[in-house]
């Protein structure tokens, strides 16, 4: 049985018809910009060079202005976020728009933040000579809390649906996707880059278990949208427009979590389908310049790129590497079980009634992460305070409860309850529609589970005179749990997201913890090998499935032995042009009942002698350009063959349309014997939207992107399709 | 006029006639690995599983046991060129075999190098109650030096000549075209394993102006080799062989720099040419294993990954970026020289007389080196100890001679003449038959001359009043010179190499210093600008170029407006196979007289009609196969066609000849007017060895990779190309 008879009804489950995007075509874009680049040079002397030099500096300014403007706005987010989010808690007398930091600037000792200038809601009601009773106070400062996380959390909501959906959620599993040769339209656009920028601000300062990253990564791309519209090269090339987005997303994670390096590997192993090393080395500049003038904008946060400078006095032991191994499989357990949670939640929450109350669903669960946050001292934290908290080493200055004397129960205990409803809740919350990320909450996740552990090694070792602990000197602290933390934290979120080299250096470029590398480095690795064991991709490769979004990996291997011939849409389902008998008004019939993206073009209705290929638009705009003329009309014949000079000759009597120059006369083709496997391969590496069926010159069929990507989905999960088949 | 019509005098200057050289063919060879992985699904229930596991585990094997091996042969070469170096000025008098920090053990301070135990060469003839002059224990020292310098290079310089010529030099050139789908036979064999690794002790502690770093790349790609033979899977695919041999590289580099994120994306940037997220992965894996074993190996060198540590007190100013971008066009200058210079003296030392006298040449460099270094201090200090001084900032403990109090001058004259003569050994000695390297050598010039801006900046600003140093308060010290050290040496590595993202992780990696990412990213970035506008690519492109190997840059653009009608090889030219009447006995003359990689195969010798390819190897696998078969004798005919069943039963009447197996029936083709460009970007991106030029489904020629090489020569060098053709 060929399953490819009821192709039309063969849809696995995919709930966005993936028709309504569009494919772009890699090499055809590609060849553009070199016929682009051929014209170019055909000047002479100075004026050539000068032209070479403007077109080249054209990539250099988008990509600057792109890290610029990154850097620029992730400070001014930063500084809005933080001032919004001090203000749930409080407000400063002297100046309203200064946040705690600010408004206790000064003081001494330095970075004080109680002062009498900052005002927490409790004391609102109490004037200079009467207080009002510490109850009161506790109650009052909650309810402003809860207050102010239901608004910031229901304006962003509303702002979001109304003006800009696609600013909800993440926005890295679009991204990817659009890396990968999609269009989305309006999802990289203005407005979205505007909402989700106050969106952010908004969300990620109301408490919710949400991060920052993710979304920096959306508005980077939208930044990089924006200027490079400026250029035709750019704006009318759909592959060329990559290149710039996959710099700006570099810019995004680097600006994310202070980590360029980071930036360009993330873009690199996660997010980008075409990186070649000029790309590799603007987005190298663009996650630098995105840096510095991040650290400009927001110059007194920390004065460093370093967001969680750890400075650790010991070094850890072999004996402590089969702790970080447990770490590791934790986190990849914690991935497993987050993204199946999720993935069944997203998909619940699309299908369901609740698909019709996103309001309500953001309010209801601000309502439950504000009410349990606030009596625990580890979640009221905003998450990267909690997550430069758990890393320090223990001296006079930290957190007294993350350093316990004596009853490390209470710490555990804490911890461990902190740790669960942040899992909880992060789950529940990525995915509602507000701007919301999941990096720094599984981080957050990871690094309390990774403090417990620590502890509990740390109080183990302290006086024991095992073997095991022999490197210890009795007697001496030699463990370190902010290390435990800092494994954890990174193991979290290898679990979820399956990155490797690109964690582990973001995971450096955070902590600036270079000694470490090794204990991270076989963390993420077994968090990677466990999570793998489960189930194959991250949570954004979880989500692109889910959502059904037309994405081929280019970095994995898919044998299939079929061949060709049986997965090709024959060409007896096709509508072909015959090259030797179709008028103008014909064509113009075949463009306005069909919505092919392209017709292949054969020698006669009888003879599937193929000629050439032609895309919609360019036969659209070959016969637009046709119509100008006064010699043709609707009986003209068109002409697609480059015939030799002979029958031109015998053309040139009549009039017709020459389509010639926009006909693709070398289109891709195999045979009907070659493999999918050397067939999903050309797709991957060469980035095409088609290739044609031919034997012996003979159009047999036509291959295209979509067919390619339903085998793939037969390939890898077998069982759903054949389900799907029999329903 | 077709400039291919002269093909065969065509060789622009290339003087290793790359034809001895086997070009791989990486579909092929990926289809051949995709028919064994279908062949291990075949089986049913556990033992599928369980052969794929064993399957899966192998890889695994090989590049846990390349990185475990290279760790471990980097550490004891490091071990032996120590001690090795340190018996050119003295030895330990209770054990000869201690290197002087060993022999000095547990002295008090800990880490004091001078005690009684080890007795410098000068004062070999005093006895305990007499005391020879200082003149006397000078000149001895010196002549000392001088011998076991020369002894180290010479039994080198022989034992690389007379055992494995390939060991000599740096060997990244090669390990980078074997790695672009090339071989080069014995080069990565067990010879050249041994003698490199006991010829790169020998000459590194020769006080050459040599680093260890580029041959322990090649030394840990020998590694790769040899263990993957041990598997099939890899011995016989040379695409596989490819994976494995990218791991060892990233081993490689993690070894000799500590720095394994810094080797993959070495590995990634530089060497590789397929390099899947699997690849990096299991590069990752291999270089964090090989970090960790030697750090095993090696215990009390430096107990730390980081090699040359710095803790900067100070941070960087906003002003002292205008040096730093002085210090990258200084980087881009001395790469542009270097280059220049070393390639014209390598191309002087194959072509002339000095070809002939390669041992003579160790000698004269040797002789010149150690008796320029040993009174220089600068110079006599191991490269690494330099570098490490350099690097520092200045305390109490700093050489004094680096941290001068008030004569500046006498330092930086000192400097200025080291890193001078530095870079003119270095320019003579890079290319010797010895297994030696530029890394560190490159590195040791330019935090010279980073060191002497430093230091200049600093007296600058040190009772400055000026606007410009405004960042400085009067009186203290804001400048670090090491820190212009540390710039300076990723400036001059990036100009010799062009590496960028790489660079930049081995430089922190090396040191640690993580807020100095963004001075060393502007200076790399420089350094690239200014060496790129001089000419483009690094040392090792301009050796690909100088030895003729036969590279195909990925990574790059090779614009082109010519068709492979004009520059394919018509089909009149080459030897074909007619399907329709070949005999076995033809096939053995075809094979005997021609030595062409593979044969297209046609209809008949009047109808080009293509019908496959057929690869030399294959053929001769085939008819040895048919051989076996008694019913086949000379005059049996061969069948190449897959036929439909009717005429396959006329054929069963007689005996025949079955290369239907062997015979590709769906070789990549491309039409003759498909441009240059679409096809470079076919060979690069698909690994080709040749593509078929057809229309219509017939034969009109072929491209193979050698046609493609030599047009991106003509594209790229028009000049050069012209003048070989007017000669």
């Amino acid at each position: 049985m060929n399953i490819w008879d009821n192709d039309n009804e063969f849809s696995l489950g995919r709930k966005v018809a993936y028709d309504d995007f569009t494919t772009i075509d890699w090499t055809h874009d590609f060849n553009l910009e070199e016929l682009r680049k051929r014209k170019l040079n055909k000047g002479k002397g100075i004026k050539k060079h000068w032209n070479q030099l403007v077109d080249k500096s054209k990539g250099w300014i988008v990509v600057l202005s792109v890290g610029a403007s990154v850097g620029i706005l992730a400070g001014y987010i930063n500084v809005i976020s933080e001032w919004l989010s001090d203000l749930k808690v409080g407000y400063c007398s002297t100046n309203f728009y200064l946040n705690q930091e600010f408004c206790c600037w000064g003081n001494d000792p330095p970075l004080n933040l109680h002062c009498s200038e900052w005002v927490p809601w409790g004391q609102v009601l109490s004037t200079s000579n009467s207080s009002t009773s510490p109850a009161l106070e506790y109650i009052l400062g909650y309810s402003f809390y809860i207050l102010f996380s239901l608004v910031l959390a229901l304006v962003s909501a509303i702002l979001v649906l109304n003006f800009a959906p696609y600013a909800a959620g993440c926005g890295i599993t679009e991204v990817k996707t659009i890396l990968g040769g999609f269009v989305i339209r309006r999802f990289l656009g203005k407005w979205t880059l505007l909402i989700k920028s106050v969106g952010l601000c908004l969300s990620s300062s109301s408490g919710l278990s949400i991060g920052k990253e993710g979304p920096l990564v959306h508005v980077a791309c939208c930044c990089g949208n924006l200027f490079l519209r400026f250029f035709n090269k750019y704006k009318h090339n759909e592959a060329k427009k990559r290149e710039i987005l996959s710099a700006a997303a570099s810019a995004g994670v680097s600006v994310a979590f202070g980590a360029p390096i980071g930036g360009v590997l993330f873009s690199l192993e996660e997010l980008s389908y075409y990186f070649p090393l000029k790309t590799m080395w603007r987005s190298f500049i663009s996650a630098m310049v995105a840096s510095i003038f991040l650290k400009i904008v927001n110059p007194f946060r920390t004065g460093k790129l370093v967001m969680f400078q750890v400075t650790y006095t010991r070094n850890w032991h072999g004996f402590e590497m089969i702790f970080f191994l447990i770490l590791g499989v934790l986190g990849g357990l914690y991935g497993t079980l987050f993204i199946k949670l999720n993935l069944w939640l997203t998909k619940f929450r699309r299908d369901s009634w609740l698909n019709k109350y996103p309001i309500q669903e953001v309010i209801a669960i601000t309502l439950i992460t504000s009410a349990i946050g606030f009596p625990n001292i580890f979640m009221r934290l905003d998450t990267s305070e909690l997550l430069s908290n758990l890393f320090t080493e223990c001296d006079d200055n930290s957190l007294s409860i993350l350093c316990p004397k004596s009853n490390i129960f209470k710490t555990i205990t804490l911890l461990l309850i902190a740790s669960l409803l942040k899992l909880l809740l992060t789950i529940v919350t990525f995915g509602v529609r507000v701007p919301a990320g999941l990096f720094l909450p599984s981080m957050a996740i990871g690094a309390c589970f990774g403090r417990i552990v620590g502890i509990i090694v740390q109080e183990l070792s302290k006086n024991s005179q095992s073997f095991f602990f022999q490197a210890c000197q009795v007697g001496t602290n030699c463990i370190n749990p902010g290390t435990y933390a800092m494994v954890g934290a990174a193991a979290a979120l290898g679990g979820v997201t399956r990155m490797t080299v690109s964690l582990v250096v973001i995971m450096f470029e955070l902590t600036g913890a270079l000694t470490y590398v090794l204990p991270i480095m076989v963390a993420v690795m077994t968090s990677k090998w466990v999570g793998d064991a489960f189930d194959r991709g991250g949570i954004y490769d979880g989500l692109i499935r889910l959502n059904g979004y037309p994405f081929l990996h280019n970095k994995q291997d898919y044998p299939s032995d079929h061949t060709t011939g049986q997965v090709m849409t024959r060409v007896n389902d096709l509508v072909v042009i015959p090259a030797d008998q179709i008028s103008l008004s014909q064509i113009d019939e075949l463009l306005q009942y069909t919505n092919f993206k392209g017709f292949p073009i054969v020698r006669s209705s009888n003879d599937p002698f193929l000629i050439g290929f032609i895309s919609r638009s360019e036969l659209r705009t070959g016969i637009e350009h046709a119509k100008l003329s006064s010699t043709v009309d609707g009986s003209s014949p068109c002409l697609f063959d480059i015939v030799d000079s002979d029958s031109l000759g015998i053309l040139e009597h009549g009039s017709f349309v020459d389509l010639r120059y926009w006909t693709d006369h070398t289109p891709i083709t195999v045979t009907p014997t070659t493999t999918m496997g050397v067939v999903i391969d050309l797709f991957c590496k060469l980035g095409l939207r088609y290739v044609l069926v031919a034997k012996h010159g003979e159009l047999l069929g036509v291959i295209t992107k979509k067919d390619v990507l339903k085998h793939i989905d037969i390939i890898e999960y077998p069982k759903l399709a054949q389900g799907n088949n029999l329903a």
